[in-house]
């Protein structure tokens, strides 16, 4: 069974009785199941994470657009985060047994329906955007819900989908396809933001690190210490055990010891497999040799496989 | 919806019709999954993964028993691999959701089931083993078919369950709890066997190694290269990881390198989430960030997690 994730982020984190009657809409669809969300209020958004094949997400998504802007106005809205519509922003995320182009199809599916269905505009992200200047989020969402107007209306700008200009009260929205992200954290034993500072600098995207890597260096005042706080967009690419590594390295140098590691919420079983095969020089290694894969895809079809003599109880 | 694990041995490895109608059989019960079998015809033994709940395993085992003891008699087998009867060893295994003492209740429950239907003397071993001196198999398989009658008679040597005198044609079986067996191997960059089979000797138990390590070292011709072969029989208590870099590390010792390391057949996705632990210094992982482990659990019981602003989409 194909799974895609999805995490529609929503420009509600304060009034709780809208943000849960959205979750609740949306677990009452069919084989979408609502993994996790969360609100924060100072960001005034909740993240939703769903779950399931192509069709039940769509649905989910659906409803969940009927309700977000039947309850969010964003000329009343204010929060820190950045945002561009009441659904802000829908990213559909491969985890197994489905690829990145399955979720470009059913970001675009998904993105022609709401924008026909309630008259928002949308705009593809990502790896479903089909304009290098339109692929980053921030580059989207420059100049906000207060800017949008004028920027629909400059050259380039019209939406991938939908009405060109933007919706009263629900803005836009962005809708597209990307690998998981997962948000990794590492702590050392100091507490010079300076260290952390730097290291995150060595290792990030946009300093000339690593290419799928967002970091900063934050303070962890109640713990005395500093962390190197990143979001990592493509475990295949960069891999988390070489992001580790090379922070451990950089560390070394100011005379810093990585205290410990932190993942914060869920992190898909490949990127840690991936990091157990490349500490234990794992070469030929196959995801069907892990049991419990092997449990969801069936088995029981009677196939010969030849086991070394390893297996046969001594 | 928890699993368990189980393994038959079979003292038949020649005949492919008797060991196909046995997984046949087993098949056909419902909710037993076979994973994968295999057969060696040089120890003409056979090796067949089960998975599934406590009740459809014992079930499958019954039929299993039934059906091995009409097709084989040991009296007439040859082989090179030690055997006491028809079914020689049948260990269940706790993977998910279910502890090591359920595994040894649904042993020994298994156990007095098959004795009393088959009239086939049974002895538990490892973990639903009530006495030390038979938690062994290499212990109670001594002395094999041939042996077995004397050793019945003998004092101490009367089974758990069953006749004491053997089954004229299926001897005995064995049938216990262990935890999951790994059978994993490091290869060397070397053709030097002295250097493995004195890497072999650190490592394993019965040499002053780790607990949980059976070891020994082998030639691969074929690549000219030596292997450290091993089983790790408790991956929680003797960590993969910590076997690979205590193999790494006395290699070199000798001026040799880990080429790479291999797991052969099925490992517990946990085995390897440990690994990455330990080399990402992951101190506070909780396997419900697993995103797999938590779709199989189920969610959607909208219980609201504070997601760190990390997750938000940037």
């Amino acid at each position: 069974m194909p799974i895609i994730e999805c995490v529609p982020n929503i420009s509600e984190g304060r009034r709780a009785e809208v943000v849960n009657g959205i979750v609740d809409v949306v677990q009452r669809v069919p084989g979408a199941r609502v993994l996790d969300y969360s609100s924060d209020s100072s960001h005034n958004r909740s993240v939703i994470t769903l779950a399931g094949e192509a069709g039940p997400l769509k649905a989910a998504v659906v409803a969940l657009f009927e309700r977000a802007i039947a309850a969010i106005d964003l000329r009343t809205h204010t929060g820190e985060h950045p945002r561009l519509g009441a659904v802000d922003v829908v990213p559909f995320v491969p985890i197994e047994g489905v690829t990145m182009d399955d979720c470009v199809a059913l970001a675009k599916d998904t993105a022609r329906t709401v924008a026909e269905r309630f008259k928002v505009p949308v705009y593809l992200y990502e790896e479903a955007s089909s304009n290098p200047l339109r692929k980053n989020l921030e580059d989207i969402r420059r100049g906000e819900f207060e800017g949008l107007a004028a920027k629909m209306a400059a050259d380039g700008w019209a939406p991938d989908f939908g009405p060109s200009t933007p919706h009263v009260t629900a803005g836009a929205s962005v809708i597209g396809a990307r690998m998981p992200l997962i948000a990794y954290n590492i702590n050392l034993n100091t507490n010079r933001l300076d260290v952390a500072k730097k290291i995150a600098a060595t290792v990030r995207f946009s300093s000339g690190g690593f290419r799928f890597v967002k970091a900063m260096g934050v303070t962890l005042a109640d713990r005395g210490i500093v962390q190197v706080s990143m979001n990592l967009t493509n475990y295949e690419k960069t891999p988390i055990l070489r992001v580790f590594e090379a922070v451990k390295r950089e560390a070394e140098r100011y005379g810093v010891n990585v205290l410990e590691s932190e993942i914060v919420g869920l992190v898909p079983a490949a990127a840690l497999i991936a990091a157990a095969e490349s500490a234990l020089q794992l070469t030929a290694f196959r995801r069907e040799q892990v049991l419990e894969t092997r449990l969801r895809e069936g088995g029981g079809d009677g196939e010969v496989e030849k086991w070394k003599s390893g297996k046969v109880e001594k």
